[in-house]
């Protein structure tokens, strides 16, 4: 069997998750391992030498890992700063790459991206989880039999009281803490927006026109630490955050839709990503489920899983185990599949630019008073001809309401 | 006991029903009842005789209505273009003045409604009956004891499936057809707004800076229409319609309050004004709170029902079919009572303008693809000194997690 031979650069909490996800599969092969911090590099290396018996080169130098002859495929889990950077880096060594998510901090990177991308055709992907999801893929399998009829509005939020995470994210060496103290935007916008943007084939036949964004002040994060002075970092006491405690963002696309973003994660809130899906035939909110042909009531959204794509429907108790509930695990299959077949990644680069710049168009529009900025389109007009492409194929079974 | 004398001006299916409402009241009598079409007066003069064996005058014009010495209070429950002129009407020959909700159509009618009341001092309430609704009152309730700490995001929307009243509109004379084949705007923003508003103190130490709007395509109508032709008013076959099916809109505040509102009533859906506040210590959503002190998990409100006002404890089972469901029956209460002892009108002439003008704000927004628009100030810098009031009073209740 062939492997794919990863290398990982970023082994905080979420990389060395990826990391041991992808180890567990019996065709990829943990080769290198890369931190700035060497004792997050050692103690990766020495957990995939534990559970697989075999040791991976590690470094605190990215630039000695993406050069290695042993490695085909770049993962990239770092701080979000370094995502594209390091992308960049990787591809440019003619290395397959795939990030974790985040925003952009400039529209320019964005495009440097999508340039050295298409320069090397170096394969990319961007780590988005959420377009693997039960839901997410549910819904989309209904949008695409005209279950919801035409799509006319989306929406969906980060809601995710994240407060300790980044108080206390010194002592986490976390980046979220730099970002809140010195930016003000959708600083994450695709968990919720990248399942919506390939429902509304954006990049394929569809795009996103322009946003306006407004920013609550910031309270949650200066409430917290105040309430906590004995426990937080003494250096926070009497700190302003630049980040509003909630972002909202609305996106107009092509073809008329529109897309409302919320940020929510300094207040006190269960986690929810309101994924919610509104067209002229159908409505859902996560679960909740109002068909048009049924009258106006709710049912739920789970009496029509036999629509799930095969990889929901047969997942087993083990794969939901695997990360996030099994999407992860779908998700890495994917590309790792796309990989060694040499098919298109199904999100690449162009949805990578498209979803992540929301970020720094985001950062400007609050800076302006919620002047609506132009998204670019990163396609160079491809979109007008890229055909409509799924993350994952659906069953062919006709729709009963 | 002393009678409040009313006219009603617009008796559609809300007119009647207000003027029903008020005539079973023991201090009200109806004296007048005036519509543009005879039909609607002769129908309302009727069942006032029938039901309380008076009989009010009546008219088809409402200059004879507003002059008549036995009509102490004009209700307006017209459609919503007339709101304004007829209240500056009504208002111009010393009468109280009472309109239903909707919004404005200039900015220029918001000026002048406050101008004529200023010069006139005529009493004047804003029927916006959401701000009396059992949830709405006992979320201000917890607000004003600190339970949310400091507010800095609400949310709110008009989620209501209009689809049939609006196609069918003709027959019932209704006017929200005509307002959705011409007009692109958050049309409907009050029962949502109201009492967020309240609760931020708008007009009373707060008000709302600015806003920006962005509407989806229009698609629901058309696809109504489409799929009852044979039933619907020919002539509606193949029309456009300006209005677009979801109108998203947030607004900040000058203490950096954002408010998102959602239009949402021309696709199908079940009923939802999703009341949402969002505080540094707690949130609640509809009835879901989420309370800081008890950890991540969402209980109900109604636990804490012991902190609403006491016209929803003492409330009745009669009380409760008097009008969706209580909340107009108080209204009316408030509005009567402080008519008789001659209080401020805990809606008034202020909150009226600011709430209305969101409508052509959002429509200017709206053309100008999301660009910001100045909410003016219509308290003439009063707002900085004019105390907190609320619509009712809470019990002092000490608040226990």
């Amino acid at each position: 069997m062939e492997k794919i031979r990863m290398g990982f650069i970023g082994l905080g909490g979420r990389g060395r998750g990826n990391m041991h996800l992808c180890a567990g599969m019996p065709d990829v092969e943990i080769t290198a391992v890369c931190d700035l911090y060497l004792d997050r590099a050692e103690l990766s290396a020495k957990e995939i030498e534990e559970r697989h018996g075999y040791r991976p080169f590690l470094t605190t130098d990215y630039r000695e890992l993406v050069v290695r002859d042993d490695v085909d495929a770049v993962i990239v889990t770092s701080s979000w700063e370094d995502h594209i950077p390091l992308a960049i880096a990787a591809m440019k060594q003619g290395k397959a790459v795939a990030i974790e998510v985040g925003g952009a901090y400039s529209l320019n990177d964005c495009f440097e991206l999508v340039r050295v991308q298409e320069e090397t055709q170096a394969p990319f992907m961007f780590l988005e989880n959420c377009c693997f999801d039960e839901t997410e893929l549910l819904v989309t399998s209904l949008v695409r039999k005209g279950v919801y009829g035409e799509v006319v509005h989306c929406s969906g939020a980060y809601g995710h009281d994240l407060r300790t995470e980044i108080i206390y994210g010194k002592e986490n060496r976390h980046y979220r803490l730099r970002n809140y103290m010195h930016r003000n935007c959708e600083n994450y916008p695709t968990h919720e927006l990248g399942p919506i943007a390939k429902i509304l084939g954006i990049n394929r036949g569809n795009r996103m026109v322009s946003l306006v964004s407004m920013a609550s002040k910031s309270a949650g994060l200066k409430t917290y630490v105040n309430d906590h002075k004995d426990k937080v970092d003494p250096e926070l006491i009497g700190k302003e955050f630049a980040q509003g405690d909630v972002v909202t963002t609305i996106i107009k696309c092509a073809h008329g839709e529109t897309i409302h973003l919320r940020l929510d994660t300094t207040l006190p809130r269960t986690y929810d990503r309101d994924f919610t899906v509104h067209g002229t035939k159908a409505y859902s909110k996560n679960n909740s489920f109002v068909l048009d042909a049924k009258g106006e009531h709710t049912v739920s959204l789970r009496d029509y899983k036999k629509h799930l794509p095969l990889c929901w429907t047969d997942m087993t108790e083990e794969g939901r185990q695997l990360g996030h509930g099994g999407m992860d695990g779908i998700e890495f299959r994917v590309f790792i599949d796309c990989l060694k077949e040499n098919k298109p990644m199904p999100i690449d680069v162009y949805d990578a630019a498209a979803w992540m710049c929301i970020s720094c168009l985001s950062e400007t529009s609050i800076a302006q008073g919620g002047m609506p900025q132009e998204i670019p389109d990163f396609t160079h007009g491809q979109w007008l001809i890229r055909p409509l492409e799924d993350v994952v194929e659906f069953p062919d079974i006709e729709f009963e309401a």
